[in-house]
């Protein structure tokens, strides 16, 4: 490799000095490839993947998911029972909580996401109300407990994933137990055999594998919910073990784009013919409806409209799509999400200690030739 | 995170410095988890992905593969026809050429696999030498080009993915036009709807997305076969240009364990009980049958004799098992496979240009606690 090329590769970048430790992440977990973002509903295995500990290994005969707590039927159900019951279909965009970590400065050192930890899936399976009213929750229940199958060390704590939601949000609207993703059993690296499903939450809310949910009388103070997937400002509020970070709930809004033109294989930057381009994307937001996409080809000086595809339904993407006369030059695309709280994405990332929700807007150069 | 953590996760290690575009292609491609060896046949989404430029948007319904060049007859067949002839299926696993490219020193800059490129799949299609009978070669064919419909540029060379096999090659038995991976269509990362499988061979042989055969008179001189995968011992011999490194072929042996134990999130560093603990993975190599797989726990000292389990067919990794006797302490296991060649893996990787067959033995560092 020429030094040319060492640069162009963003050798000595400040976006570069990658650990090892986020490679052997990186190399693990996967992102959704940005082209991937023309199907509504994302194909098996371009989905973003992450997996904290290990994928477990579940034989599917002698799983259970065991209903107890402060419920007054505990159940124990196998998959058959589950698939014997109502079932409904939802599609929902999942976003990983740290999708744009590794765009932070300084970067906060865990899986070193850029901005495509996103997918959309059909999911099948039961509506979480049905089983917890079958099971009858007892007055005081506060929380309900999803524990994972999966095991591990996070900052020293040996632990089992789990994670709680509050009565309100386990109750609302669709909240599922899905075992089926696009119409197949659920991959294993999706939860397999069963996975909680919270439309509108980011990733780290849908507990894989699960075992075993609880009714809980006191809120859950679990790592993952005390410690993990929360907003610290600083080292010393993390330090400080108040466990008062802000929780990391709904995904905030977001664009992606469909990368134009053809790339370069070592620094996936663009190159596309001038003329008529149509630039076409998808954005998302948990917190409220996708309202409006921008689109601006100048790195943000000058944005205008995109056309907004029909609704998917209210917990997916919406496709986008507009029309650009790519003159020659260098350009860099960028798209911006607006909700319905008119929520929007900002131009420059809000820095983290863990580096959550940086839904800042995505910059993608190209170069145009004549 | 603390100096403590930064520096267990690699801050600073000879082995970290990865560069932003590493990062982007790490984000975009991936590794078999290597808790997924446990399956003989990767379920989808786990086999390793590398797409060299962009997954083609391709309409199965417009798309025709040609058969051109110098043969008698040629031939520009639908997904239907192609479905309409007699098919096979093999099991057959395939391995990245630069898996393990990101444990050389220095780190040639590329995509930057670890150890865990690799997957096995059942393929389904037609047997290459049959289309190739049908449409009647010339007498003075020496090649086959295989053109893919992914288009990119590299070394600032615009192309279209285009490799060739000599006649022999694609003659050997085997070589399939697959349609199908483990049962269903081919996924789009995968090269849907048609990509060769030429068993044996690293990964750039298979070419995806295919849409056109032509036979050939000379020796293809494109870069992906004059240029990239070849064995650069230095830049200068890269830079000389006469294309004499040695080509990339045929798969070196390798064997990868299923790491024992519980991870830890961030370093993926393991932890296990003392006792008792069965070893197992698998081994491969694309030259000859594994004949041999051998399993160290102290780092390399001492090695012991696996058990092999029974073959899955020609093409495909051998799974092995290994009982160890584990005791309290800081332990590194290692495994070797060795074909009915003779050849077997290095303790220390050999370095070359471009980082391609880095086949040296894997360490997994463990902590056995009492």
């Amino acid at each position: 490799m020429t030094t040319d090329a060492r640069a162009a590769a963003g050798v000595g970048d400040v976006g570069g000095g990658v650990t090892a430790a986020e490679l052997r992440l990186a190399a693990r977990n996967h992102a959704l490839p940005l082209e991937a973002l023309r199907w509504p509903i994302t194909p098996p295995g371009l989905h973003y993947v992450l997996v904290h500990y290990d994928i477990p290994a579940v034989d599917p005969a002698a799983w259970r998911l065991e209903i107890g707590g402060r419920v007054t039927r505990p159940r124990s159900l196998s998959l058959a029972q589950l698939r014997a019951l109502p079932a409904v279909t939802r599609a929902v965009t999942l976003e990983c909580a740290g999708n744009g970590r590794a765009l932070l400065e300084p970067r906060p050192i865990s899986q070193p996401w850029l901005t495509e930890a996103v997918g959309t899936a059909e999911w099948t399976g039961v509506p979480l109300a049905l089983l917890l009213d079958e099971a009858g929750l007892g007055d005081d229940v506060v929380e309900l407990l999803f524990s994972g199958l999966d095991r591990g060390v996070e900052d020293g704590v040996e632990q089992r994933y789990e994670r709680s939601l509050s009565l309100a949000d386990a109750l609302a609207g669709d909240v599922l137990l899905a075992y089926a993703m696009n119409g197949a059993p659920l991959p294993p690296q999706h939860g397999f055999p069963l996975r909680l499903v919270v439309p509108g939450w980011y990733g780290m809310a849908h507990v894989k594998w699960l075992g075993a949910i609880t009714a809980l009388t006191e809120p859950f103070g679990g790592y993952q919910q005390a410690v993990g997937y929360r907003l610290y400002a600083s080292e010393e509020e993390l330090a400080s073990g108040d466990g008062d970070g802000a929780p990391v709930t709904r995904i905030a809004p977001r664009s992606l784009t469909v990368p134009p033109g053809i790339p370069d294989f070592l620094t996936r930057e663009r190159v596309l013919d001038a003329g008529r381009c149509v630039l076409a994307g998808r954005a998302w937001s948990g917190r409220a409806p996708i309202e409006r996409v921008e689109v601006s080809a100048d790195g943000g000086e000058h944005w205008s409209e995109a056309a907004l595809d029909p609704p998917l339904g209210p917990h997916a993407w919406r496709g986008w799509s507009w029309t650009w006369d790519a003159t020659p030059g260098a350009w860099t695309i960028c798209s911006r999400a607006t909700d319905a709280t008119g929520e929007t994405q900002p131009l420059t990332p809000v820095w983290n200690v863990k580096g959550y929700v940086n839904n800042a807007v995505e910059r993608i150069p190209v170069t145009v030739r004549g």
